[in-house]
């Protein structure tokens, strides 16, 4: 977060200054950083509507309820929100995988934690990070390093499926293959996911897991049959039963 | 194909009536269409590297060594080419997935056919066809149509794994979600996928078949290990394996 405010100008801005009263400082932050995130937002909701090309600032700020003007204190064009979505969705995917993979479970269980937080990033927090998948869109330095940075995680992704087949968990594959299913059925679902609709993003990401993670178990038997069956069961959007799911899902 | 060719006017055209000598009109269509192939492979080629926003006919003309008046006897506009391309696209996928679903052998062996041909259709034959990803840009009617015939497909893919399922060969779970899993992975792989790659269309499709059924086998170990532990074989583009490698994938 330091690094973006300090590319968007944040550090030399009259903000940075208030330093003398730290209170209002920090109150003041909170809220420059609250209103970023409303603008990735509604910069996610107007690229996935009009389309990246057609889309200007002046449709952000007013998506925004923001000035034009006052849109430019906060990201330097819509490639600088593009930019910020793409990393940030990025460094969180990267920090969950890192989290995994220093647990002390069965590798099937990280990458159920994996799946859910990459599917939680594209789908829940921040609606910006839809534009996760526009990377060609984007000046060709920063395209180099999302890339960079995306096939960092990848090679994380496929670390983490290589200790499964070392310890007999998984059967051998070809890894590098897998890890391309699994992101491809992830990143997909941008396409079709809604957040009106039937299942919550903890859900989706609670199907695929089930599915995705059997095809590399060695012993598929011992796949929990309940979550797998889960057809029978309502689906509800309420927040208690998500929240259950996520953390069930993290385990 | 002959109702595009109806759509862009070619029953109107002076082409159409020339049927007094057959031979010639004959020869004339089939260079009409093949103009038409090189368009849409040139088209694909623009869309995806400028994107379909910045994409002009006079650049998909420049691209395909045509002028762009002469471009306009082919198809009205961009829109109408990406529209073609989709709808041919999912008319080839749909008659595959028809064939699969008639045949007298294993849900399994359907659903790798059907992946396969998925690939074919995406990756291999027209490069235009890349852009069936791009449904969002195109006026309301055609994308319904388009949507429309999509759901078709995967409901068509849906009921191949259910009928699996009913056999005992599928272990039961959640469908809908299963076929949004596989799609995913087929249909992301026009990111990632380079024709100039290690692999051909037809290992990537073999690979994601392997892994892909494995998940939703009900006795994973009947499953074939020769081919998931690629890895060893030496990768060759020599066309002569592909095609073994197609024909063994759609056995």
């Amino acid at each position: 977060m330091l690094r973006a405010a300090a590319a968007t100008g944040l550090g030399g801005s009259p903000l940075a200054n208030m330093v003398t009263d730290r209170q209002r400082n920090g109150r003041l932050k909170r809220r420059y950083l609250a209103r970023r995130l409303e603008i990735l937002r509604a910069a996610g909701r107007e690229f996935r509507v009009r389309g990246f090309a057609e889309t200007g600032m002046r449709d952000i700020a007013a998506a925004a309820s923001l000035s034009p003007a006052n849109l430019y204190n906060y990201f330097r064009g819509k490639h600088d929100i593009l930019f910020f979505c793409q990393d940030n969705s990025l460094d969180r995917m990267i920090a969950a995988l890192d989290k995994a993979r220093r647990m002390r479970t069965s590798a099937a269980a990280k990458l159920r934690m994996v799946m859910a937080s990459h599917l939680r990033c594209l789908l829940d927090e921040v609606e910006g990070s839809a534009a996760h998948l526009l990377t060609a869109r984007l000046p060709p330095r920063q395209q180099r390093f999302l890339i960079a940075k995306r096939d960092r995680y990848e090679a994380g992704v496929r670390k983490l499926i290589a200790a499964g087949v070392r310890t007999g968990e998984f059967v051998p594959g070809d890894a590098a293959l897998v890890v391309r299913a699994i992101l491809g059925s992830l990143n997909w679902s941008v396409q079709w996911f809604k957040a009106e609709g039937p299942l919550t993003a903890a859900q989706v990401a609670d199907g695929f897991a089930d599915y995705l993670i059997r095809g590399l178990l060695a012993k598929p038997g011992v796949f929990r049959r309940n979550s797998w069956e889960r057809e029978a069961v309502p689906i509800t959007r309420e927040s208690a039963s998500v929240e259950q799911r996520k953390r069930s899902s993290a385990r």
